[in-house]
């Protein structure tokens, strides 16, 4: 299994070009469209979606990531292997996935392997059909990340700074996700349940609850969320627009309470 | 196959992660995206998506459904067991589809026994990944309900009041659906072809037709439409915006003359 | 495998609709969604995309199409064989794929043999359901064209105006694309690369360069693209805004120096 999380849109070729490429060098892969709406060249947000369903795939399956504001530029084209695989622009991309798949080697992808497989040329800005597609699609075939470029090592790989930071009882938090509803996730796992929650820029003290019905509609309330990190919601409504917050975006946490 | 209708969006992890998940416990399924655009929370919409994809599907064929309001609250999760299969919120959304189905059984999922199988814990908020998609993956590779949930009267279930009414010779009937193209959608079938179309509500009488184009652009029309429902509908144009109407919405028809 | 391209948008019932109904003929057709947000009734948008994906599909695949503003008049439906497949309506939308496919044949579908296989009647307003998918997916399942039509000449079939024009030294060129980042595709290919290019209409003279970062942000620049054709963009931004262009469109270029 491949999956696909890019930043094409999907009005256009790109998606179709990518897969008739990929199906063309491995006709019996089953690829499953994560997203090609990543807004445009937000690298935090394609890699925490990419996290997800890396934490629900099964063992060997092919993440293909394309978000790639450095497309044409010296950026490496890179493929991880661990217990499932990545392959990716080295621009940071990979750290949240990173974190579940014990990744054990990675490699430089090598634009004339590639081509040696593809036998079509390697545009400027175009990676996906061209690099990262096939990459991923050989490797689904089994081909060896050998024959695909040139270890590297795991450390050098480019990583986004996205631990969560502490001062005094306060967490210095950064926004790395808003869904369509727009609720606002946080970079905070691993944390005792609180009874609430302090939000010291908006002068609210907010409930942590377990799920979005046990507000009113239009309140704010925080909850555990689907993925395991700290969500602040609105029932029938959207956090996002009424703190006015974005992806990147910093803010100031206090958990009060706890289990 | 398996199909799947969502609101979910396209843009973030949930749908990725409902196709992986369910991948890993089928491998051999056939995904069949239908919408993941239903307009959030719309049970009727849902519902009348289904219907149009249960209509044209072979027999054995799994749909999922999740437009889900109600998730993590005490609605049941159900299958639905007939010449298709149905996998729910019991909130409505399989009323139009269950006109199609020759429904012989209807279960309550039971999550222990879901958890069996996916081994992975059930949210309070993502039951498309963690229930539904699982089950109706299960399913399709041909595990019996009984080992998903425990049997309930089919008449236990929830269904939409979207029977068409009459009062004298007008028709009270309701907006089930608007396609991107604006074109509304009533809920009524099987009636006889009428020649004209009156709208008292809006003081207009319009001709009803076999295709847009019989009428010039920008003028409206009434048409059997693709979906054997009454259709209202302008040429190049949008009858949604026309005449302000939304799904949901009441609309009195009378038709005038007939075949 | 079979590509799909259509303008029917994601939120409705019409996109899975057609695809129950193939798999329904063909149960082990491979279905690679291209677009289904070409922008309504644009042909020639759909005609570039569709050009695309024939440029990386393997032999042998089946290309469905439809933008189809003339469903239920008398336009013909068509299939087109040669290396590979296009289903279509003949509208001018097969014009740019026709470039790559080594066209040998061409047919007129015709309806009654379609329902020969079908067993539903055909609508006038969803021929992608009931007549170009169908047609498509028994293709994929090695159903002779003889029995989905009547063979027509090749040279019958509409053909939209895409070839470049000249007047002295200046191109008169269309508009054929606009992409999500809003970079402008002209209908100009196999030119000799220039050091710049100028645009009379807006009294501009932009750097002809190899890709996007190579320009400061904000600023024009015309670019080979990965699709071969002339591309105008502006690194970080979108030309099609800064220039007031859209699909259709006509543009002067003059191409300045040479390699």
């Amino acid at each position: 299994m491949i999956t696909l999380t890019t930043d094409f849109g999907l009005r256009g070729p790109y998606v179709g070009e990518m897969k008739v490429a990929m199906l063309r060098l491995n006709p019996e892969a089953v690829i499953v469209d994560v997203s090609h709406s990543i807004t445009r060249h937000s690298i935090i947000e394609g890699s925490f979606v990419m996290e997800q369903v890396v934490k629900y795939s099964p063992e060997g399956t092919v993440h293909v990531g394309v978000i790639d504001p450095g497309v044409g530029t010296g950026r490496r084209a890179v493929i991880i292997e661990g217990e499932q695989w990545l392959v990716v622009p080295d621009n940071g991309l990979a750290t949240l996935p990173l974190k579940h798949i014990k990744a054990r080697k990675a490699y430089e992808i090598d634009f004339e392997k590639i081509k040696h497989f593809t036998k079509w040329p390697i545009s400027s800005t175009f990676h996906g059909r061209d690099v990262f597609g096939p990459a991923g699609a050989l490797l689904d075939a089994w081909v060896e990340p050998e024959k695909l470029g040139r270890e590297i090592p795991l450390e050098s790989l480019i990583r986004l700074d996205v631990e969560p930071k502490r001062e005094d009882d306060l967490w210095l938090l950064r926004v790395i996700y808003i869904d369509d509803f727009g609720n606002v996730i946080l970079n905070l796992e691993d944390y005792e349940k609180p009874r609430a929650v302090e939000l010291p820029d908006f002068d609210l003290s907010i409930p942590y609850l377990d799920t979005y019905g046990q507000v009113k509609p239009g309140e704010l309330l925080a909850l555990p969320g689907s993925h395991d990190y700290l969500e602040i919601a609105v029932n029938q409504g959207s956090a996002a627009e009424m703190l006015g917050l974005k992806v990147g975006d910093e803010v100031r946490v206090k958990l009060v309470g706890g289990d």
